[in-house]
């Protein structure tokens, strides 16, 4: 089945387009367990077991696995193979290489982790991409506009209205969608002038911008994506973690991000 | 010691400025050995032996080790190690992430597999980058200009020299170096516009790339490196490799070169 596909049929069923992301920062897991490998992949089947209900797709970022060393990939492994199916992963990978090199890491992904989608990052030009989005059944999100307090660096309109309409272009198999910070006015140019389905990270529970997001953003296209991880994983303060707390962030996420399609 | 104290004093030992790719694309080296993941990790020690006395740097790439899961991470860190101590380590990952997120890239590399220095890739902001060059004694590469195809398509003069002088003003520890194919006219341009460390990929064996990048790069920085992956540890027809002809290889490259600090 191709990707958009399946998270089309996946935000059918949990009528929502909640991303759910997956980042177990080792600092905060050590806070709330006795950290150890054994105990994380625990940890983690817990929490699929406990917010599948509630997941359109799972984006488990990779920095989180790769910091434990080799035994930090078999964690991804087992997690990866542990996902139910019907939900589609998003490996945050935000990979980039030119050519053949990067010919390998989409086969890291979409052959040895066998992930349903990407992160990858645009800078090195729409031909080191090529890797990724010829995999006609994978998703493939291409950094565009970040949400971080130095975006604006070199995140110039003239460049992510670039890499926007560059993979419009080369978007001829339909798996290729933006990650996009949507909640303020440059992500709704990218969204009025760029019909690619969007991944949204880093909305807080702020009316504000949620508001600004389901008028100007989500209405537009069915197949974009709000991520939140923290908010889910680690709800509240950590000292009164628990995962009735992690079920409850789940589940009003998932209502605060209601698709009516 | 900080990170260009000692490339400059390897440099010094080995009169050369050559930086040895690591590369072992899994599919060339199923045509030279019956590929498994100890009979890799051999090839690897024994490539190292061989190549050592000519190698100023080396520099693996990560897609090459991460495309054979967990264990190809195993065979990353055994390589680390065995790499003897005054030779230092690039690892060759092209990450980039937000804060917290390139924060735990960070320590991936340069605690848990600890190696000297990482490329980087900017287009998050440089915000993203501290994580990576607060640490005082490790060397970060950022990508500026790239030598593929398609690089023009995003890295506009505009984007790698605002990249290249921004990264001149956050240089206080003095660890910030760039990746720069300069071999082309452009590459000269950042040169003569930016005195930072250049890495420069994707250099034939043709005279012509060589005479200019000695006269306008080589020439003007003593901590530049140049790369060759390919060249060295797959020289020649597949068909006829040999460990001589790596040796030679390796020699060829370190004396074509030389420097003469």
């Amino acid at each position: 089945m191709k990707y958009f596909d399946k998270v089309a049929l996946r935000m059918k069923e949990v009528n929502s387009c909640l991303c759910i992301g997956i980042d177990p920062d080792p600092v905060k897991c050590g806070q709330i367990m006795n950290f150890s490998i054994p105990k994380l992949i625990d940890f983690l089947k817990t929490f699929v077991d406990k917010t599948a209900p509630y997941a359109a797709v799972y984006k488990p970022n990779l920095a989180f696995f790769e910091v434990l060393g080799p035994h930090g990939m078999e964690v991804f492994e087992t997690l990866c193979k542990y996902i139910p199916k019907e939900i589609p992963v998003l490996a945050d990978a935000k990979r980039g290489d030119i050519g053949n090199t990067a010919g390998f890491y989409a086969k890291t992904f979409f052959e040895y982790y066998d992930v349903d989608a990407i992160t990858v990052n645009p800078y090195l030009g729409a031909d080191t991409l090529e890797s990724f989005y010829k995999y006609p059944e994978k998703g493939v999100y291409v950094l565009a506009l970040t949400s971080n307090p130095g975006s604006a660096d070199f995140q110039k309109p003239s460049l992510f209205m670039d890499v926007a309409k560059k993979m419009v272009q080369v978007n001829e198999l339909g798996n290729i969608a933006l990650v996009v910070g949507a909640t303020h006015q440059e992500g709704k140019e990218i969204r009025d002038q760029v019909n690619l389905p969007f991944l949204i990270p880093g909305v807080g529970a702020q009316k504000g911008d949620l508001v600004f997001l389901k008028d100007e953003i989500l209405s537009k296209n069915d197949l974009d994506l709000v991520n939140v991880s923290r908010g889910i994983m680690f709800p509240g303060e950590l000292d009164n973690w628990n995962w009735n707390a992690v079920c409850e962030a789940a589940e009003k996420y998932n209502l605060l991000l209601k698709r009516e399609v």
